[in-house]
Protein backbone atom coordinates (compact mmCIF):
# COMPACT_ATOMS: atom_id res chain seq x y z
CA UNK A 1 0.00 0.00 0.00
CA UNK A 2 2.68 2.60 0.77
CA UNK A 3 3.31 3.01 -3.17
CA UNK A 4 -0.23 3.37 -3.60
CA UNK A 5 -1.22 7.25 -4.20
CA UNK A 6 -4.00 8.29 -2.33
CA UNK A 7 -6.05 11.15 -4.38
CA UNK A 8 -8.94 13.47 -2.64
CA UNK A 9 -11.58 14.67 -5.15
CA UNK A 10 -13.41 17.13 -3.53
CA UNK A 11 -16.60 18.45 -5.45
CA UNK A 12 -17.43 22.10 -4.34
CA UNK A 13 -21.05 23.05 -5.12
CA UNK A 14 -23.76 24.36 -3.27
CA UNK A 15 -26.52 22.23 -5.78
CA UNK A 16 -24.68 19.47 -6.20
CA UNK A 17 -24.41 19.15 -2.42
CA UNK A 18 -28.10 19.76 -1.52
CA UNK A 19 -29.01 17.20 -4.44
CA UNK A 20 -30.30 19.86 -6.48
CA UNK A 21 -28.40 18.35 -9.72
CA UNK A 22 -26.04 15.42 -10.13
CA UNK A 23 -22.45 16.33 -9.45
CA UNK A 24 -20.27 16.21 -12.60
CA UNK A 25 -16.87 17.07 -11.11
CA UNK A 26 -15.90 13.63 -9.36
CA UNK A 27 -16.86 11.66 -12.25
CA UNK A 28 -14.60 13.72 -14.57
CA UNK A 29 -11.84 13.29 -12.30
CA UNK A 30 -12.01 9.90 -11.80
CA UNK A 31 -12.40 9.38 -15.33
CA UNK A 32 -8.95 11.62 -15.88
CA UNK A 33 -7.40 9.60 -13.31
CA UNK A 34 -8.63 6.61 -14.79
CA UNK A 35 -6.79 6.66 -18.36
CA UNK A 36 -3.71 8.73 -17.38
CA UNK A 37 -2.19 6.87 -14.18
CA UNK A 38 -0.62 3.37 -14.61
CA UNK A 39 0.89 3.19 -10.94
CA UNK A 40 -1.38 2.47 -8.19
CA UNK A 41 -3.88 4.63 -6.94
CA UNK A 42 -7.30 5.13 -4.79
CA UNK A 43 -9.40 8.00 -4.36
CA UNK A 44 -11.30 9.45 -1.56
CA UNK A 45 -14.61 11.62 -2.51
CA UNK A 46 -16.47 13.97 -0.88
CA UNK A 47 -18.94 16.39 -2.33
CA UNK A 48 -19.82 19.74 0.10
CA UNK A 49 -21.68 23.00 -0.21
CA UNK A 50 -20.03 26.50 -0.77
CA UNK A 51 -19.54 26.87 2.79
CA UNK A 52 -15.24 28.32 3.87
CA UNK A 53 -15.07 26.52 7.17
CA UNK A 54 -16.93 23.14 5.54
CA UNK A 55 -14.25 23.41 2.99
CA UNK A 56 -11.29 23.95 5.34
CA UNK A 57 -12.22 21.25 7.73
CA UNK A 58 -12.49 18.35 4.94
CA UNK A 59 -8.86 19.47 3.65
CA UNK A 60 -7.70 19.45 6.89
CA UNK A 61 -9.32 16.05 7.56
CA UNK A 62 -7.96 14.46 4.28
CA UNK A 63 -4.12 16.06 4.07
CA UNK A 64 -3.91 14.96 7.76
CA UNK A 65 -5.72 12.18 8.58
CA UNK A 66 -6.69 10.58 5.73
CA UNK A 67 -3.10 10.87 4.50
CA UNK A 68 -3.92 12.04 0.56
CA UNK A 69 -1.22 13.03 -1.12
CA UNK A 70 -2.61 15.03 -3.70
CA UNK A 71 -6.39 16.92 -3.35
CA UNK A 72 -8.42 17.95 -6.14
CA UNK A 73 -11.12 20.46 -5.52
CA UNK A 74 -13.65 21.47 -8.61
CA UNK A 75 -15.72 24.41 -8.33
CA UNK A 76 -16.16 27.29 -6.02
CA UNK A 77 -13.62 29.33 -7.54
CA UNK A 78 -15.29 32.38 -9.41
CA UNK A 79 -16.09 35.87 -8.30
CA UNK A 80 -19.59 34.92 -7.44
CA UNK A 81 -20.18 35.87 -2.99
CA UNK A 82 -20.54 31.99 -2.87
CA UNK A 83 -17.76 31.11 -4.72
CA UNK A 84 -15.07 30.96 -1.53
CA UNK A 85 -12.85 27.68 -2.53
CA UNK A 86 -9.66 29.56 -2.96
CA UNK A 87 -9.83 31.33 0.62
CA UNK A 88 -10.17 28.36 2.15
CA UNK A 89 -7.53 26.42 0.43
CA UNK A 90 -4.74 29.40 1.04
CA UNK A 91 -6.58 29.07 4.99
CA UNK A 92 -4.88 25.45 5.26
CA UNK A 93 -1.52 26.08 2.99
CA UNK A 94 2.04 25.71 4.37
CA UNK A 95 3.12 27.01 1.18
CA UNK A 96 1.88 28.47 -1.23
CA UNK A 97 2.38 27.37 -5.36
CA UNK A 98 1.55 30.52 -7.46
CA UNK A 99 2.82 28.94 -10.82
CA UNK A 100 -0.12 26.19 -10.55
CA UNK A 101 -2.80 28.89 -10.53
CA UNK A 102 -1.21 31.08 -13.44
CA UNK A 103 -0.42 28.05 -15.65
CA UNK A 104 -4.43 26.92 -15.39
CA UNK A 105 -5.37 30.26 -15.99
CA UNK A 106 -2.98 30.74 -19.36
CA UNK A 107 -4.18 27.51 -20.63
CA UNK A 108 -8.15 28.33 -20.39
CA UNK A 109 -7.76 31.61 -21.85
CA UNK A 110 -6.45 29.89 -24.96
CA UNK A 111 -10.42 28.58 -24.63
CA UNK A 112 -12.52 31.56 -23.44
CA UNK A 113 -11.85 35.20 -22.28
CA UNK A 114 -13.22 34.43 -18.94
CA UNK A 115 -10.43 32.01 -17.49
CA UNK A 116 -9.21 35.68 -16.35
CA UNK A 117 -11.98 35.42 -13.65
CA UNK A 118 -11.28 32.27 -12.22
CA UNK A 119 -8.90 32.70 -8.75
CA UNK A 120 -7.97 28.90 -8.53
CA UNK A 121 -4.68 28.50 -6.33
CA UNK A 122 -2.53 25.24 -5.23
CA UNK A 123 -0.72 24.61 -2.21
CA UNK A 124 1.14 22.06 -0.12
CA UNK A 125 0.23 21.52 3.27
CA UNK A 126 2.38 18.62 5.08
CA UNK A 127 2.49 16.11 2.35
CA UNK A 128 -0.37 16.98 0.31
CA UNK A 129 -0.45 18.89 -2.91
CA UNK A 130 -3.95 20.27 -3.48
CA UNK A 131 -5.08 22.20 -6.39
CA UNK A 132 -8.52 23.77 -7.17
CA UNK A 133 -9.94 22.95 -10.13
CA UNK A 134 -12.95 25.04 -12.62
CA UNK A 135 -16.46 22.90 -12.08
CA UNK A 136 -17.47 22.14 -15.51
CA UNK A 137 -15.77 18.78 -16.74
CA UNK A 138 -14.39 20.06 -20.14
CA UNK A 139 -12.42 22.16 -18.26
CA UNK A 140 -10.96 20.17 -15.56
CA UNK A 141 -9.79 17.65 -18.10
CA UNK A 142 -8.37 20.94 -20.32
CA UNK A 143 -6.60 22.42 -16.98
CA UNK A 144 -5.46 18.83 -15.75
CA UNK A 145 -4.15 18.43 -19.48
CA UNK A 146 -2.24 21.68 -18.92
CA UNK A 147 -0.49 21.01 -15.40
CA UNK A 148 -0.09 17.47 -14.59
CA UNK A 149 3.08 17.15 -16.24
CA UNK A 150 4.51 18.72 -13.30
CA UNK A 151 2.15 17.19 -10.12
CA UNK A 152 4.12 13.49 -9.85
CA UNK A 153 7.89 15.25 -9.44
CA UNK A 154 6.12 17.70 -6.76
CA UNK A 155 4.87 14.89 -5.02
CA UNK A 156 8.23 13.01 -4.75
CA UNK A 157 9.77 16.58 -3.51
CA UNK A 158 7.10 15.88 -1.08
CA UNK A 159 7.74 12.80 -0.04
CA UNK A 160 4.97 10.80 -1.50
CA UNK A 161 4.99 7.92 -3.99
CA UNK A 162 6.39 7.68 -7.47
CA UNK A 163 4.09 8.58 -9.81
CA UNK A 164 3.40 6.89 -13.35
CA UNK A 165 1.62 7.79 -16.37
CA UNK A 166 0.59 6.20 -19.38
CA UNK A 167 2.91 7.91 -21.71
CA UNK A 168 0.27 8.04 -24.77
CA UNK A 169 -1.82 9.94 -22.34
CA UNK A 170 0.78 12.33 -20.35
CA UNK A 171 4.46 12.15 -20.31
CA UNK A 172 5.15 12.80 -16.41
CA UNK A 173 8.32 15.19 -16.32
CA UNK A 174 11.24 14.47 -13.59
CA UNK A 175 14.77 15.50 -13.74
CA UNK A 176 17.52 13.08 -14.60
CA UNK A 177 18.56 12.77 -11.44
CA UNK A 178 14.91 11.87 -9.96
CA UNK A 179 14.03 9.13 -12.57
CA UNK A 180 13.73 5.72 -11.96
CA UNK A 181 13.21 3.29 -14.73
CA UNK A 182 10.36 2.22 -16.00
CA UNK B 1 -31.96 53.73 -13.71
CA UNK B 2 -31.62 50.26 -12.49
CA UNK B 3 -29.70 48.92 -15.17
CA UNK B 4 -27.17 51.94 -15.68
CA UNK B 5 -23.77 50.97 -15.08
CA UNK B 6 -22.19 52.74 -12.19
CA UNK B 7 -18.65 53.01 -13.17
CA UNK B 8 -15.63 54.81 -10.53
CA UNK B 9 -13.15 56.37 -12.72
CA UNK B 10 -10.31 57.21 -9.44
CA UNK B 11 -7.17 58.96 -11.07
CA UNK B 12 -4.55 58.66 -8.41
CA UNK B 13 -1.31 61.02 -8.55
CA UNK B 14 0.35 63.33 -6.41
CA UNK B 15 1.22 65.69 -9.19
CA UNK B 16 -1.92 65.49 -10.83
CA UNK B 17 -3.93 65.90 -7.74
CA UNK B 18 -1.98 68.89 -6.71
CA UNK B 19 -2.11 70.67 -9.94
CA UNK B 20 1.03 70.47 -11.29
CA UNK B 21 0.06 69.10 -14.81
CA UNK B 22 -3.79 67.91 -16.20
CA UNK B 23 -4.36 64.46 -15.48
CA UNK B 24 -5.07 62.37 -18.69
CA UNK B 25 -6.05 59.23 -17.33
CA UNK B 26 -9.83 60.16 -16.73
CA UNK B 27 -10.09 61.56 -20.09
CA UNK B 28 -8.44 58.28 -21.66
CA UNK B 29 -11.26 56.38 -19.74
CA UNK B 30 -14.02 58.33 -20.56
CA UNK B 31 -13.03 58.06 -24.12
CA UNK B 32 -12.84 54.66 -24.15
CA UNK B 33 -16.03 53.79 -22.14
CA UNK B 34 -18.00 55.90 -24.65
CA UNK B 35 -16.62 54.30 -27.72
CA UNK B 36 -16.68 50.86 -26.15
CA UNK B 37 -20.31 50.41 -24.24
CA UNK B 38 -23.86 50.47 -25.80
CA UNK B 39 -25.60 49.83 -22.54
CA UNK B 40 -26.38 52.89 -20.32
CA UNK B 41 -23.82 53.69 -17.81
CA UNK B 42 -22.79 56.84 -15.50
CA UNK B 43 -19.32 57.83 -14.61
CA UNK B 44 -18.12 58.92 -10.91
CA UNK B 45 -15.13 60.44 -10.69
CA UNK B 46 -12.13 61.01 -8.22
CA UNK B 47 -8.59 62.99 -8.52
CA UNK B 48 -6.53 62.14 -5.53
CA UNK B 49 -3.10 62.35 -4.03
CA UNK B 50 -1.12 58.90 -3.62
CA UNK B 51 -1.80 58.83 -0.10
CA UNK B 52 -2.90 54.84 0.96
CA UNK B 53 -5.21 56.19 3.73
CA UNK B 54 -6.99 58.40 0.93
CA UNK B 55 -7.31 55.56 -1.96
CA UNK B 56 -8.59 52.99 0.60
CA UNK B 57 -11.23 55.71 2.02
CA UNK B 58 -12.42 56.39 -1.88
CA UNK B 59 -12.49 53.49 -2.79
CA UNK B 60 -14.69 51.93 0.01
CA UNK B 61 -16.90 55.33 -0.31
CA UNK B 62 -17.62 54.32 -4.16
CA UNK B 63 -18.23 51.11 -3.78
CA UNK B 64 -20.21 50.94 -0.70
CA UNK B 65 -22.49 54.21 -0.60
CA UNK B 66 -22.11 55.62 -3.77
CA UNK B 67 -23.04 51.88 -5.28
CA UNK B 68 -20.30 51.69 -8.33
CA UNK B 69 -20.42 48.15 -9.66
CA UNK B 70 -16.94 49.25 -11.71
CA UNK B 71 -14.17 50.81 -10.47
CA UNK B 72 -10.90 51.82 -12.68
CA UNK B 73 -8.29 53.19 -10.74
CA UNK B 74 -5.04 54.79 -12.77
CA UNK B 75 -1.34 55.57 -11.62
CA UNK B 76 0.38 54.45 -8.44
CA UNK B 77 0.70 50.73 -9.36
CA UNK B 78 4.98 51.12 -10.05
CA UNK B 79 7.56 50.26 -8.02
CA UNK B 80 8.81 54.04 -6.52
CA UNK B 81 8.50 54.76 -2.91
CA UNK B 82 5.15 56.62 -3.49
CA UNK B 83 3.33 53.89 -5.55
CA UNK B 84 0.71 52.07 -3.64
CA UNK B 85 -2.45 51.93 -5.21
CA UNK B 86 -2.18 48.11 -4.81
CA UNK B 87 -1.44 48.14 -1.22
CA UNK B 88 -4.90 50.11 -0.93
CA UNK B 89 -6.55 47.82 -3.26
CA UNK B 90 -5.87 44.80 -1.58
CA UNK B 91 -6.67 46.64 1.91
CA UNK B 92 -10.03 46.95 0.98
CA UNK B 93 -10.79 43.61 -1.13
CA UNK B 94 -13.20 40.89 -0.17
CA UNK B 95 -12.33 38.83 -2.66
CA UNK B 96 -8.75 38.91 -4.78
CA UNK B 97 -8.62 38.07 -8.69
CA UNK B 98 -5.20 37.16 -9.64
CA UNK B 99 -5.95 36.32 -13.39
CA UNK B 100 -6.25 40.38 -14.09
CA UNK B 101 -3.26 41.15 -12.92
CA UNK B 102 -1.61 38.50 -14.81
CA UNK B 103 -3.17 39.22 -18.04
CA UNK B 104 -2.67 43.10 -18.31
CA UNK B 105 1.40 42.28 -16.95
CA UNK B 106 1.28 39.72 -20.16
CA UNK B 107 -0.77 42.11 -22.49
CA UNK B 108 2.10 44.89 -21.62
CA UNK B 109 4.38 42.71 -22.10
CA UNK B 110 4.32 42.59 -25.65
CA UNK B 111 4.78 46.63 -25.59
CA UNK B 112 7.48 46.81 -23.29
CA UNK B 113 9.71 44.72 -20.68
CA UNK B 114 9.19 47.05 -17.71
CA UNK B 115 5.44 45.77 -17.72
CA UNK B 116 6.58 43.38 -14.99
CA UNK B 117 7.39 46.33 -12.90
CA UNK B 118 3.53 46.66 -13.43
CA UNK B 119 2.00 45.67 -9.67
CA UNK B 120 -1.40 46.10 -10.82
CA UNK B 121 -4.04 43.63 -8.51
CA UNK B 122 -8.44 43.97 -9.33
CA UNK B 123 -10.01 42.79 -6.26
CA UNK B 124 -14.15 42.22 -5.45
CA UNK B 125 -15.61 44.01 -2.84
CA UNK B 126 -19.34 43.71 -2.32
CA UNK B 127 -21.23 44.18 -5.47
CA UNK B 128 -18.18 46.03 -6.87
CA UNK B 129 -15.02 45.15 -9.12
CA UNK B 130 -12.12 47.48 -8.62
CA UNK B 131 -9.23 46.97 -11.31
CA UNK B 132 -6.25 48.46 -11.32
CA UNK B 133 -4.82 49.92 -14.86
CA UNK B 134 -1.40 51.89 -15.52
CA UNK B 135 -1.35 55.36 -16.22
CA UNK B 136 -0.52 56.30 -19.06
CA UNK B 137 -3.49 56.88 -21.46
CA UNK B 138 -2.04 54.62 -24.08
CA UNK B 139 -1.35 51.87 -21.69
CA UNK B 140 -4.88 52.20 -20.16
CA UNK B 141 -5.99 51.47 -23.35
CA UNK B 142 -4.06 48.66 -24.27
CA UNK B 143 -4.75 46.75 -21.01
CA UNK B 144 -8.29 47.28 -21.00
CA UNK B 145 -8.85 46.13 -24.87
CA UNK B 146 -7.00 42.94 -23.20
CA UNK B 147 -9.24 42.77 -20.54
CA UNK B 148 -12.47 43.95 -20.70
CA UNK B 149 -14.33 40.67 -22.52
CA UNK B 150 -14.52 39.04 -19.29
CA UNK B 151 -15.70 41.59 -17.37
CA UNK B 152 -19.69 42.01 -18.29
CA UNK B 153 -19.45 38.41 -17.08
CA UNK B 154 -17.76 39.14 -13.92
CA UNK B 155 -20.26 42.17 -13.26
CA UNK B 156 -23.29 39.67 -13.77
CA UNK B 157 -22.20 37.28 -11.20
CA UNK B 158 -21.63 40.13 -8.94
CA UNK B 159 -25.20 41.24 -9.26
CA UNK B 160 -24.49 43.91 -11.29
CA UNK B 161 -26.33 45.17 -14.54
CA UNK B 162 -26.24 43.60 -18.17
CA UNK B 163 -23.72 45.21 -19.53
CA UNK B 164 -23.15 45.51 -23.53
CA UNK B 165 -20.49 46.70 -25.79
CA UNK B 166 -20.31 48.00 -29.28
CA UNK B 167 -19.23 44.40 -31.23
CA UNK B 168 -17.02 46.86 -33.97
CA UNK B 169 -15.16 47.83 -31.05
CA UNK B 170 -15.32 44.80 -28.16
CA UNK B 171 -17.19 41.47 -27.89
CA UNK B 172 -17.88 40.54 -24.45
CA UNK B 173 -18.17 37.26 -23.61
CA UNK B 174 -20.22 35.27 -21.84
CA UNK B 175 -21.36 31.42 -21.56
CA UNK B 176 -24.29 30.89 -23.79
CA UNK B 177 -26.72 29.88 -20.25
CA UNK B 178 -25.98 33.89 -19.73
CA UNK B 179 -26.08 35.60 -22.67
CA UNK B 180 -29.67 37.64 -23.09
CA UNK B 181 -31.00 38.45 -26.83
CA UNK B 182 -29.69 41.64 -27.74
CA UNK C 1 31.42 54.98 -5.19
CA UNK C 2 28.03 56.51 -5.22
CA UNK C 3 27.02 55.01 -8.77
CA UNK C 4 28.47 52.05 -8.05
CA UNK C 5 25.78 49.43 -7.98
CA UNK C 6 26.20 47.39 -4.68
CA UNK C 7 24.84 43.80 -5.73
CA UNK C 8 23.95 41.30 -3.10
CA UNK C 9 24.65 37.53 -4.14
CA UNK C 10 23.17 35.13 -1.82
CA UNK C 11 23.32 31.05 -2.01
CA UNK C 12 20.59 29.67 -0.07
CA UNK C 13 21.40 25.87 0.27
CA UNK C 14 21.57 23.53 3.45
CA UNK C 15 24.35 21.72 1.41
CA UNK C 16 26.46 24.39 -0.12
CA UNK C 17 26.46 26.07 3.37
CA UNK C 18 27.49 22.92 5.06
CA UNK C 19 30.43 22.29 2.73
CA UNK C 20 28.64 19.01 1.16
CA UNK C 21 29.32 20.08 -2.40
CA UNK C 22 30.82 23.24 -4.10
CA UNK C 23 27.98 26.44 -4.55
CA UNK C 24 27.51 27.09 -8.00
CA UNK C 25 25.09 29.48 -7.65
CA UNK C 26 27.29 32.51 -7.11
CA UNK C 27 29.87 31.84 -9.31
CA UNK C 28 27.02 31.52 -12.29
CA UNK C 29 26.02 35.08 -11.32
CA UNK C 30 29.00 36.36 -11.11
CA UNK C 31 30.04 35.33 -14.56
CA UNK C 32 26.59 36.76 -15.86
CA UNK C 33 26.68 40.26 -14.36
CA UNK C 34 30.18 40.40 -15.48
CA UNK C 35 29.57 39.47 -19.32
CA UNK C 36 26.43 41.90 -18.90
CA UNK C 37 27.57 45.19 -17.17
CA UNK C 38 29.08 48.02 -17.99
CA UNK C 39 28.78 50.73 -15.57
CA UNK C 40 30.51 49.97 -12.32
CA UNK C 41 28.84 47.01 -9.46
CA UNK C 42 30.49 45.07 -6.75
CA UNK C 43 29.21 41.92 -4.98
CA UNK C 44 28.66 40.67 -1.27
CA UNK C 45 27.78 37.14 -1.62
CA UNK C 46 26.96 35.34 1.31
CA UNK C 47 26.32 31.63 1.21
CA UNK C 48 23.35 30.12 3.94
CA UNK C 49 21.41 27.27 4.99
CA UNK C 50 17.69 27.06 4.25
CA UNK C 51 16.38 28.66 7.30
CA UNK C 52 14.07 31.24 7.21
CA UNK C 53 15.41 33.39 10.48
CA UNK C 54 18.84 33.11 8.61
CA UNK C 55 17.47 34.51 5.30
CA UNK C 56 15.71 36.90 6.56
CA UNK C 57 18.70 38.24 8.92
CA UNK C 58 20.62 38.16 6.31
CA UNK C 59 18.51 40.07 3.11
CA UNK C 60 17.76 43.17 5.76
CA UNK C 61 21.36 42.90 6.53
CA UNK C 62 22.46 43.31 3.22
CA UNK C 63 20.00 45.45 1.89
CA UNK C 64 19.67 48.07 5.38
CA UNK C 65 23.35 48.36 6.37
CA UNK C 66 25.27 46.77 3.51
CA UNK C 67 23.46 48.75 1.21
CA UNK C 68 23.11 46.51 -1.67
CA UNK C 69 20.53 48.44 -4.49
CA UNK C 70 19.97 44.71 -5.73
CA UNK C 71 19.91 41.50 -4.20
CA UNK C 72 19.60 37.90 -6.03
CA UNK C 73 18.95 34.93 -4.47
CA UNK C 74 19.49 31.52 -5.74
CA UNK C 75 18.12 28.38 -4.61
CA UNK C 76 15.31 26.98 -1.68
CA UNK C 77 12.10 28.15 -4.24
CA UNK C 78 10.93 24.72 -5.05
CA UNK C 79 8.09 23.06 -3.08
CA UNK C 80 10.23 20.64 -0.86
CA UNK C 81 9.91 21.37 3.15
CA UNK C 82 13.40 23.17 3.24
CA UNK C 83 12.31 25.36 1.08
CA UNK C 84 11.56 28.49 2.57
CA UNK C 85 13.24 31.23 0.15
CA UNK C 86 9.68 33.03 -1.01
CA UNK C 87 8.52 32.94 2.51
CA UNK C 88 11.59 34.39 3.76
CA UNK C 89 11.74 37.37 1.58
CA UNK C 90 7.69 37.92 1.45
CA UNK C 91 8.53 38.04 5.56
CA UNK C 92 11.01 41.19 4.74
CA UNK C 93 9.46 43.23 1.69
CA UNK C 94 7.94 46.28 1.28
CA UNK C 95 6.38 46.15 -1.74
CA UNK C 96 5.74 43.00 -3.73
CA UNK C 97 6.59 42.76 -7.31
CA UNK C 98 4.38 40.12 -9.14
CA UNK C 99 5.00 40.30 -12.71
CA UNK C 100 9.04 39.04 -11.51
CA UNK C 101 7.54 35.85 -10.43
CA UNK C 102 5.03 35.04 -12.97
CA UNK C 103 7.67 36.11 -16.17
CA UNK C 104 10.51 33.57 -14.68
CA UNK C 105 8.18 31.28 -14.57
CA UNK C 106 6.61 31.97 -17.69
CA UNK C 107 10.64 31.86 -19.11
CA UNK C 108 11.40 28.78 -17.44
CA UNK C 109 8.47 26.96 -18.65
CA UNK C 110 10.13 26.87 -22.45
CA UNK C 111 12.74 24.96 -21.30
CA UNK C 112 10.48 22.53 -18.78
CA UNK C 113 6.90 21.77 -17.63
CA UNK C 114 8.19 21.82 -14.05
CA UNK C 115 8.60 25.55 -14.16
CA UNK C 116 5.54 25.81 -12.40
CA UNK C 117 6.72 24.36 -9.18
CA UNK C 118 9.11 27.34 -9.12
CA UNK C 119 7.80 29.56 -5.98
CA UNK C 120 9.80 32.52 -7.16
CA UNK C 121 9.23 36.14 -6.00
CA UNK C 122 10.78 39.42 -6.22
CA UNK C 123 9.74 42.28 -3.96
CA UNK C 124 11.44 45.98 -2.74
CA UNK C 125 12.74 46.64 0.70
CA UNK C 126 13.47 50.76 0.95
CA UNK C 127 16.21 51.32 -1.88
CA UNK C 128 17.07 47.62 -2.87
CA UNK C 129 14.95 44.95 -4.91
CA UNK C 130 15.49 41.23 -3.88
CA UNK C 131 14.90 38.43 -6.76
CA UNK C 132 14.38 35.06 -5.89
CA UNK C 133 16.69 32.92 -9.03
CA UNK C 134 16.31 29.10 -9.40
CA UNK C 135 19.19 27.00 -7.92
CA UNK C 136 20.92 25.61 -11.17
CA UNK C 137 23.20 27.66 -13.14
CA UNK C 138 21.31 26.93 -16.51
CA UNK C 139 17.94 28.03 -15.25
CA UNK C 140 19.74 31.25 -13.70
CA UNK C 141 21.13 32.52 -16.75
CA UNK C 142 18.11 31.87 -18.62
CA UNK C 143 15.83 33.46 -16.21
CA UNK C 144 18.12 36.54 -15.83
CA UNK C 145 18.39 36.62 -19.68
CA UNK C 146 14.14 37.10 -19.46
CA UNK C 147 13.58 39.34 -16.71
CA UNK C 148 17.00 41.75 -16.89
CA UNK C 149 15.42 44.08 -19.36
CA UNK C 150 13.59 45.62 -16.38
CA UNK C 151 15.92 45.77 -13.76
CA UNK C 152 18.00 49.23 -14.31
CA UNK C 153 14.31 51.14 -14.60
CA UNK C 154 13.01 49.57 -11.54
CA UNK C 155 16.46 50.27 -9.75
CA UNK C 156 16.33 53.86 -11.05
CA UNK C 157 13.10 54.32 -9.35
CA UNK C 158 13.81 53.10 -6.07
CA UNK C 159 16.98 55.53 -5.71
CA UNK C 160 20.09 53.56 -6.88
CA UNK C 161 22.56 54.18 -9.74
CA UNK C 162 22.13 54.28 -13.31
CA UNK C 163 22.95 50.88 -14.73
CA UNK C 164 24.17 50.57 -18.24
CA UNK C 165 24.65 46.93 -19.87
CA UNK C 166 26.66 45.54 -22.52
CA UNK C 167 23.92 46.07 -25.32
CA UNK C 168 25.26 43.00 -27.61
CA UNK C 169 24.40 40.96 -24.57
CA UNK C 170 21.65 42.62 -23.13
CA UNK C 171 19.45 45.94 -23.56
CA UNK C 172 17.92 47.84 -20.60
CA UNK C 173 14.82 48.87 -21.37
CA UNK C 174 13.71 52.44 -20.07
CA UNK C 175 11.10 54.72 -21.10
CA UNK C 176 12.34 57.92 -23.28
CA UNK C 177 12.24 60.51 -20.31
CA UNK C 178 14.25 58.63 -17.55
CA UNK C 179 17.57 57.85 -20.55
CA UNK C 180 20.55 59.16 -19.89
CA UNK C 181 23.37 59.73 -22.84
CA UNK C 182 25.63 56.94 -23.28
Amino acid sequence: MSNTLKIGLVSISDRASNGVYQDAGIPALQDWFTHTLSSPWQAVTRLIPDEQTDIEANLIEMADYEGCHLILTTGGTGPAPRDVTPEATLAVAHKVMPGFGEQMRAVSLKYVPTAILSRQVAVIRGGCLIINLPGQPKAIKETLDGIFAAVPYCVDLIGGPYIKTNPDVLVAFRPKSAQRPA
